[in-house]
């Protein structure tokens, strides 16, 4: 345990130093381990496990682009995400650890207990043990405060969840090297830094945003006209909110009867509008994402070297919820989105959740791409006393390359339109952390806003007239 | 509105003479808009609509038997079961109707005001417009009291789901031919009846339970030690249980990452086991199901006759709870279950769900079936005095040919184990009220028995003394 963050801060230097880590680019059939498939052309480990890289042609999606086609992981398998807490003198600790994964940009963040593929803890590569893994797995000694099946990001994985566990224990927990114990206010204090809580981390709290008590901030009354005040009115259980439950299951369930969205693999290699150049698979226009392979040395992780490909985004995306204060409650626009590679394809999101550079002409002005996102603007336009978190988080380090995002909450203008197009409604912090409970309704971004939200720490949420 | 159920019962049997139904029984070659599909064998309709009948392989399956082949029913559409709601006199109403599905033992049942495949209500064959629709799909007038996707019968049917929904509205309807207004009270009496209510009605009913108050029966006081009241504690909101609900979606997401079970579509002519002979696709030991063809003539349906492929099983099902009585509340024996065809694998179902002829030796005593499912003996065995409710109900009278199932609440012993094998957990009403609300928790079965249960009219609650 750190008696501060800035001891916390000596211990991770510390560990990001003690072991040596290399991650280079290789051209993609130069990846040990891997093949390019004679005829599909589709990536794949020669033990037929881990993960693949193959085409996916989506028809009928319902956006502004009908048809696409495009590379996509796959992975069926479900892996473990799972926080360990113990209290110390009557405070919960979670045990996190400083972990490398060769795409985040500074290598190093702060991971769950456990972050485990299927392949991982089977040791299909023959690694060392998963340490911890027997508080996840039955038969456990702990109890579990959450559990459930939750998709991850969607726009390029086919069909891929995780379990998220968060189990609380009393038995004695040896504190390996690389792990620590942090309580929720420091760890709260933490997610405030850009690319240190990794996705993994985030997704398992949106299941302990129900553990926490909503504190108000310093200098906050109840009935206070706060944003303070109004994100512990959205927190109440039993609060006041636009919409009742059933409202809202109703409108998550017409959303996926207007889906239309059908998907199915096609060849890696036949995938129109992506080729194999230079080592990587790209898209022609040079937009959305590149399929690369980085090679891996490190001391330390589960083998002590590895290659694998791996997915590098364009440029940076912005994942936002607007949030809006409806009789002194502070309430988010959720969309109902089209995920195209979610199971049931539609799942609650972020307000606005894209790469904007997508959706930008090409420099030669002889291109406009289809379909600005709804709401994207507004988010990019805010002005600094409408913001009321904004921070870079990186996406998932194992199978993403130097993926970041801004997380962003924009409180609105009282007089922004409370109509709504047909796949966004407005909810309560109350209704997400209901959601979230049940597994496959919040995507992986919004479950992301949704702990950045709930671990808002009071010293940041300074009382806000709603007139600015 | 009928003053009494004899008044009812004598509009019913108007309105199943009121029209001609005939319903023959046709080899599948000469199904007309059907053909087998030239190297497949595979059964289609010309319009490459409705529905079409597959292979289906499955392996690791996790059940007793690890892999097989099946046909199965694919028709990845959702279709829309809506029962329309009103208040007379300050009392709900439910908008019924008798409608000839040509699968049913009888022909006619009560089905909901709307059971429309997209097919139907998108009028691919040309049929007349569906009445009512205009309740269900938006810009609605009412209120919806409960909309959710809900599976069906998985072990026929691929990832087949339809949205179930309840709406309350205060317009003025007018009542079509074959509809009829009924309370909840008076489908409570008819739910009694064998082969009344049809699956449909009885699916969407299941979201009705929360909305009705457990009323305790003649001469139950409260914290009498009978089933009444162990009924009307489990009933509760807030009331005492074995689990909590954090508990019940972690042993649910435990099943779920347990399963193993892979599937995929083949040629419906390459099924092993199964062999296309004398008109219909039959298994070659006689088990399980036949697929066969109809043709039916009726006077009054969307389109005046047509043929279609239907599923008929071989024998009759068993689908039952066994409760408990824990602390003075009744719980159920609630199944994880692997469900072949359900878009997720596992689904909430009863503690037995199967037909048992499947699981008797054949008549030379040269097999014996692998796995008679846990507790079939139990339900089977069960004495007179030990049995809340039995009927025998249809299931989808669209799809499967005279297809009934004996549909049992049986109350155990004091004495009965507590403890289960892993997939299985002891749950009150309360619980699964909750968990339907959410779609695809529980399997259709269950909910057939959870509108059974909830719907028990008072007077078949005789109080029971805990020790027979």
């Amino acid at each position: 345990m750190f008696f501060d963050i800035a001891e916390f801060h000596q211990w991770f230097e510390q560990r990001c130093t003690a072991h040596a880590y290399k991650v280079s680019r290789i051209p993609l059939d130069r990846l040990d381990g891997w093949s390019l498939e004679a005829d599909s052309g589709n990536l794949v480990h020669r033990s037929g496990r881990f993960f693949s890289v193959q085409g996916l042609e989506v028809t009928d999606s319902g956006r502004a682009v009908e048809a696409w086609q495009q590379p996509i992981i796959v992975q069926p398998e479900h892996g473990i995400l799972g926080i360990l807490v113990k209290e110390f003198d009557g405070v919960p600790h979670c045990l996190l650890q400083a972990k490398m994964e060769p795409g985040n940009v500074n290598l190093v963040q702060l991971s769950p207990t456990v972050q485990a593929t299927k392949s991982n803890y089977t040791r299909v590569h023959g690694g060392r043990p998963v340490p911890y893994l027997e508080h996840f797995v039955a038969p456990r000694g702990g109890e579990v405060l959450f559990d459930a099946l939750q998709s991850e990001q969607a726009s390029w994985f086919l069909a891929k969840r995780n379990r998220n566990m968060i189990v609380r224990t009393d038995a004695d927990v040896p504190v390996l090297d690389d792990f620590c114990w942090l309580s929720f206010d420091q760890i709260a204090e933490l997610l405030q830094n850009d690319d240190l809580v990794n996705m993994d981390t985030r997704t398992v709290l949106s299941g302990a945003v129900a553990l926490r008590r909503p504190t108000t901030g310093p200098g906050t009354r109840h009935g206070d006209d706060t944003f303070d005040a109004a994100l512990a009115g959205s927190w109440q259980q039993q609060g006041r909110s636009l919409h009742n439950t059933v409202e809202l299951l109703s409108w998550f369930t017409e959303a996926k009867g207007r889906c239309t969205l059908e998907r199915r693999l096609v060849p890696l290699a036949g995938v129109s509008n992506w080729s194999h150049r230079d080592g990587v698979v790209a898209h022609d226009e040079d937009r959305h994402f590149t399929v690369l392979g980085v090679n891996v040395e490190a001391s330390n992780r589960e083998v002590t070297g590895w290659s694998q490909p791996m997915f590098a985004p364009r440029s940076q995306g912005v994942i936002a919820f607007l949030a809006k204060r409806l009789d002194g409650v502070l309430h988010l626009l959720v969309q109902a989105r089209i995920e195209t590679g979610a199971l049931d394809r539609i799942e609650m999101a972020p307000t606005v959740q894209c790469q904007p550079a997508d959706y930008t002409a090409d420099p030669f002005g002889t291109r406009q791409p289809a379909g600005r996102p709804p709401y994207l603007d507004t988010v990019l336009a805010a002005t600094p006393d409408r913001i009321r978190f904004d921070a870079v988080q990186s996406e998932e380090g194992g199978r993403f390359y130097h993926a970041q995002s801004r997380y962003l909450l924009v409180e609105t203008d009282d007089d922004f339109p409370l109509e709504t197009p047909p796949d966004f409604a407005w909810m309560t912090v109350r209704q997400l952390i209901g959601f979230v409970g049940y597994g496959s309704h919040l995507n992986v971004e919004a479950r992301s806003l949704l702990t950045l939200l709930g671990f808002l720490p009071a010293a940041a949420r300074a009382p806000q007239p709603v007139a600015a």
